[in-house]
C-alpha cells in the first residue's frame, strides 16, 4: 500500500514508518520535523487543511500518529492540543475523503478516564479529564463521524502506554534509566502504585498494518499488552539494574490512576496481541541507550 | 458583574446579552459579526488567542456561547467546528485564567447521543456522533480540566434545544413557520417522532445568571424545559395556526433521536427551573416573525 504516516518523526511514528517500510509498503512521512531515514518526508502542519491535502494525496492509506502526544505539553498548551489533535485529524478526514483514503487513528487507553468497571473494554463511557486525552479522544471521534455519516473507512486504535528506543527524555522510562545510570536517585510519584499496560511499539505497529490491511470501518480497538506494570515496579526493574536510590513523591497533575484494558476484542476481530515481553522490551530500550 | 459574552450577536447570544444587561450587568459582546443593540462590542476570532485575551481582559465573567452552533455547517466543515468550538474555548480558559474570570460554558444535551437509560442525568455516559456536539463536548471538557487541574470556576449548562426571537433561518421552527405562512408544506423529516426539550431563550439566559452568579465550580447542569414535543407536534401546531399540507420525508444525517433530559441536578443546587410553556414561547416566536 502507498501508506502517509503522519507524526512519522516522533518516537512511535517513526517506529510504525519502518515497520510498514519492512513489510513492503510504500511509506511517506508526514511531520513538522525532518526524519531520519530513507523516507520521503513531507515537512508541513496538521492544522493547515492545504498541507494536510497536499500530504494525503497520492496515498490509500492514512495512519494518523501526528499529535501533541507530550502530555505535559498539552497540559501546558491545551489550544495548541486542541489545534493539532482535533483540527488536525478533522483535516485529515477531509483530505482521506478526497482522496478516497482509509484512516487508521492512534487513540490512546487515556480516553475512558475513571475507571467504572475493570477490564475495561471499548464499551466502557469515557471521561478523559486532559487536554491530552480529551484531545485525543475529540480526534477519535471527529473520525469516527466522517466514517459514520459520510463513509470514511476508520479503524480507531486506543493504545496502551507506548515504549520503546527513541522514547522522549521526558517519558518516565528515560528519566529513571537516565537518572539511574548517572548514579542520581529515581522519584517515584504518587506513591507509584498506579498501573500501566505498558506496550512495545513493535507490537503496536504490528497492530497498524493489521488495522490498515483489515476491510473493517467503523472499529474502535483498545490495543494494549495484558501484562500490568507499576510505576514502582518499573523503578524497581531499573534499580535492579543500576542500583541507585528510589525515593516517593507527590502525584503530578494529569497522570492518569491506576486502570486495567481488555485488549479482547482486537485479538477476535483482528488477530492481534501483544507479544513482547515487558522486561524484554525494556532490556531492548536499556540497550539502545548505551 | 463586568461579563463578556461571547457569541453575543448570535441567536442565543443576544437574548442572554440583553439578559443580563436588563439585570443590571456591564456587558460587553465579543462576535465576529457586528451586533445590533447598545452593547459595548468587541469583533474578534475565537480562534485567535490574541482576540480572545483582548476581549477578556477588564471582566470577571466570561459567558462562553460563541460557537460554530448551526449542526449543518460543523457538518460541513468539522475542521472549522473544531477550530471554533475547541481551540476557541481553550483560548477563553486561558484567558480567563490569566484574569481570574469565572466561565459559564454553553454546552449541550446532544453530548449524550444514543441514550442508554432515561430520563438521562448529567451522569449519563457521553457519546456525540456528530462534529457539531463532538466539539461541544471538547470544549466543556477543556475547560472542566481548566478547572480541575489549574483552579478556573467553570460552570457548563448543557442546553436543551433553544428557541425564541431571532433564530436562524435554517432552524425547524423557522422552516416550518415560514413554509406555512407562505402556504407551501411542511416536511418532517424522519416521521418526527424525535422528541426535544425545546428551551426558551428566556429560560436560559437565566440560567446562565444564575450560574454566573453562583459559587459553584466545577459544575455541569442539564438545562432543559421539561415538556417534550416531537417534531410532528411542532409541525401540527404551525398548521394548526397557519394552515397547510404536513408530509414525511427521510431523516437528515446529524439529526439526534428521541431522548429525554432530566433537569433535577439545576433546580436541586442552582434553583432553575424552566418557566416559559412550549406553546407560549411559540407564539411569541410567531409574533416576531409577523
Amino acid at each position: 500500500m502507498r501508506v502517509l504516516i503522519t507524526g512519522g518523526a516522533g518516537f512511535l511514528g517513526s517506529h510504525v514508518a519502518s515497520y510498514f517500510a519492512d513489510n513492503g509498503h510504500e511509506v511517506t512521512v508526514f511531520d513538522q520535523n525532518p526524519v531520519d531515514g530513507n523516507f520521503k518526508t513531507i515537512i508541513g502542519d496538521l492544522t493547515k487543511a492545504t498541507d494536510v491535502a497536499a500530504a494525503v494525496k497520492g496515498n490509500d492509506t492514512v495512519v494518523h500518529i501526528g499529535a501533541i502526544g507530550d502530555v505535559y505539553l498539552a497540559g501546558e498548551q491545551p489550544a495548541l492540543a486542541s489545534a493539532v489533535n482535533v483540527v488536525g485529524s478533522a483535516n485529515i478526514a477531509e483530505a482521506a475523503l478526497e482522496q478516497g483514503c482509509r484512516v487508521v487513528y492512534a487513540s490512546t487507553w487515556e480516553v475512558y478516564g475513571e475507571p467504572e468497571y475493570q477490564p475495561m473494554d471499548e464499551k466502557h463511557p469515557t471521561n478523559p479529564d486532559h487536554p491530552y486525552n480529551i484531545t485525543k479522544l475529540a480526534g477519535e471521534r471527529i473520525l469516527m463521524a466522517a466514517s459514520e455519516l459520510r463513509g470514511l473507512p476508520v479503524v480507531a486504535l486506543r493504545l496502551g502506554t507506548a515504549f520503546g528506543s527513541g522514547l522522549r527524555p521526558n517519558s518516565v522510562f528515560r528519566i529513571f534509566i537516565d537518572r539511574a545510570k548517572a548514579g542520581e536517585p529515581i522519584t517515584v510519584q504518587g506513591g507509584g502504585t498506579q498501573g500501566r499496560q505498558f506496550t512495545h511499539a513493535r507490537d503496536i505497529s504490528r497492530a497498524f498494518l493489521m488495522a490498515a490491511e483489515s476491510g473493517i470501518s467503523g472499529g474502535v480497538y483498545n490495543t494494549t499488552a495484558p501484562e500490568v506494570t507499576s510505576i514502582k515496579e518499573l523503578a524497581e526493574l531499573v534499580v535492579s539494574r543500576f542500583p541507585t536510590e528510589l525515593t516517593f513523591g507527590p502525584a503530578r497533575a494529569g497522570d492518569v490512576p491506576a486502570a486495567s484494558v481488555s485488549a479482547v476484542k482486537i485479538e477476535e476481530e483482528l488477530g492481534w496481541k501483544a507479544e513482547v515481553p515487558f522486561e524484554e522490551g525494556l532490556d531492548e530500550l536499556i540497550a539502545t541507550l548505551e
